[in-house]
């Protein structure tokens, strides 16, 4: 097998599925796993048998993808707002269960007329900003956008979802988990709250990441969490502590190239083969390098450019041309995206070759 | 067209080939562009018709995906030390000329094992250090390495080539490129004439990269270029000077989905659509955000998560949800990478969907 490529322990990865399936029905609530961390169909799959209830995507081509792998429950957690984009969601809405997201007054208007032009009732979710500042309505401005999606004939509002991961309220990152995922918990149920002043039902309140599923997942009121990492793990969620090393499912393996000078060694996998999203140094996470190299403890991956790592080792290290070494990306989900195919290992010495079939589209 | 996409305005492109080509013929140099930014044959293609010399790849697959489309001169700039890589390029050397790296005693032993099992020459360039750190002998070891090369009866020294792009000798990054060019040119050619001192005919001193390529190109007894940036340009290399904004022939198409702060525009691209190995803020470049936006030059693309796009935008800014922008990405190479087709534009209405056939690959 050529190098660079990314191999996943499947095995690892089954373990992965089957605990988070564990932590949902612990704690009384659906599982709706994001496949961004894989885009494989196949995968997906794994996680449903596992005891998901359905899948979480960011895009519609995704969706599309998973479809065409018989996944027959998507949540598009996304705000759809341009009309071919929701007219596709209308015509995948008539082969599987489909919800989708929205989080203006404008975008809601844009699903309602495509929807009411196809006499279709489209289920939505409506989505809150709880402190990540990207998409999402203000939770105190939740109540009226839900007033008024209520309001329309042809949306239906399913409930509530956010994401924000390791952050607060404030939007600060945070390595304090407990505190972030109750904090998330508890906005969202108050959200929820809010809305059913309103004497509108809210069925769905679904939030969670990896790192604060287990405790958002246990607060009272909540109904779903959509974690994603956490079918592969990395080296950002063990540095969180949310994993072990030894528990990352997905690692990339490379060949040294060359070892130019006593304490470097040259891999052949860089910027398009490690993603850079989650850099070295950064705080809360301060990782070292682009990533943990397994068995080699001390060696960094300082540095990278598009097609050479460049691995600050030991002087004593016997990393030697044409020696294959494995390493645990910091980020996976990204890092997965970058590789058109994945090598599952079926722990019995079998390697399946996967496509990574939803990356790269055109949403 | 959904959004996020890549559009190649191809009149920029077509401008910026020839530039290039001129560029060469200037200064009496061959020009091989690295196909890395693009990795489409046909854009090879129209670089060969310009007048490059032939092309660089940093991969077997690349050189692979590049013979299949016609292209029949071919340099893999990269050392290839495991069996099956020589094994193809070997294959590949039957149908197009073709030329490999090599940058170590190890590597010069692997290829040679492997041309004589065919009974093969295969035709190698001896990769330099000039100051980036990564593959490349070390200047002051070249001729010893050179002269084993020579006694291979399997392979045969074609010449020398490195790349640093705007760092010094010393590896610390500059934005005077008339002198990293220079000192990149009379180093390169200090290391020629060495080998030269050997007894050993060193035909092909090649260097240079967007931002030096038109200075290290000019230094007497350099025979070949060999930038890649150059056919699109980015954000990056105008910070450089090396182009204007208005150059730069690749820009993502993106649409606004969420608007929900006043300070605050949120669009559906972000680490999985902008590439993040060339980071905000970072010297010598100090780059705010990850993208120009074009005809918003307040609006800063401040933060990614895998789809979003966080945009800070002036309180008075129009962008609503549904509008269309465009955004010069920072590093174009990584960009495109990301994408599995872009779309080229003629400049006469006419657009082309373009697969980007060599991203991805096993290398």
């Amino acid at each position: 097998m050529e190098t660079p490529h990314l191999v996943i322990d499947g095995v690892k990865m089954r373990g992965n599925i089957e605990r988070m399936a564990g932590v949902a029905q612990e704690r009384g609530v659906a599982l709706r796993p994001h496949v961004k961390t894989h885009k494989i169909p196949r995968i997906a799959g794994e996680q449903l048998e596992a005891g998901a209830a359905g899948i979480t995507v960011a895009k519609v081509s995704e969706a599309e993808v998973m479809a065409e792998g018989g996944i027959e429950d998507i949540f598009i957690a996304y705000p759809l707002v341009t009309e071919s984009k929701i007219r596709r969601a209308l015509r995948l809405g008539r082969t599987v269960s489909l919800i989708v997201g929205v989080d203006s007054l404008e975008g809601a208007r844009r699903l309602s007329e495509a929807a009411a032009s196809e006499d279709a009732v489209l289920d939505v979710r409506l989505e809150v900003d709880t402190g990540l500042r990207r998409t999402g309505v203000p939770a105190e401005e939740a109540a009226n956008l839900a007033a008024t999606i209520e309001s329309s004939e042809n949306l239906r509002l399913r409930g509530i979802y956010t994401y924000r991961g390791y952050v607060l309220a404030d939007g600060s990152p945070t390595l304090d988990l407990e505190r972030a995922g109750l904090e998330e918990g508890r906005l969202m149920v108050s959200v929820a709250d809010q809305i059913r002043e309103r004497g509108i039902e809210v069925e769905d309140v679904s939030l969670g990441s990896t790192p604060t599923a287990p405790y958002a997942g246990g607060v009272e009121g909540v109904t779903e969490i959509r974690p994603g990492t956490y079918v592969f793990y990395d080296r950002m969620q063990a540095r969180l502590g949310v994993c072990s090393l030894d528990e990352c499912a997905a690692s990339v393996v490379a060949t040294v190239v060359s070892r130019p000078r006593e304490d470097l060694a040259i891999i052949d996998g860089g910027s398009k083969t490690f993603a850079t999203d989650v850099q070295p140094n950064a705080a809360p996470l301060n990782l070292e390098g682009f990533g943990h190299v397994v068995g080699h403890p001390e060696a960094v991956l300082e540095r990278l450019t598009e097609e050479h790592g460049m691995l600050r080792v030991g002087r004593e290290d016997d990393l030697a041309v044409g020696d294959t070494i494995r390493i645990i990306p910091n980020h996976v989900c990204s890092t997965v995206n970058l590789h058109n195919e994945v090598f599952l290992k079926d722990g019995e010495g079998g390697t399946e070759r996967l496509k990574v079939a939803a990356r790269g589209k055109l949403e």
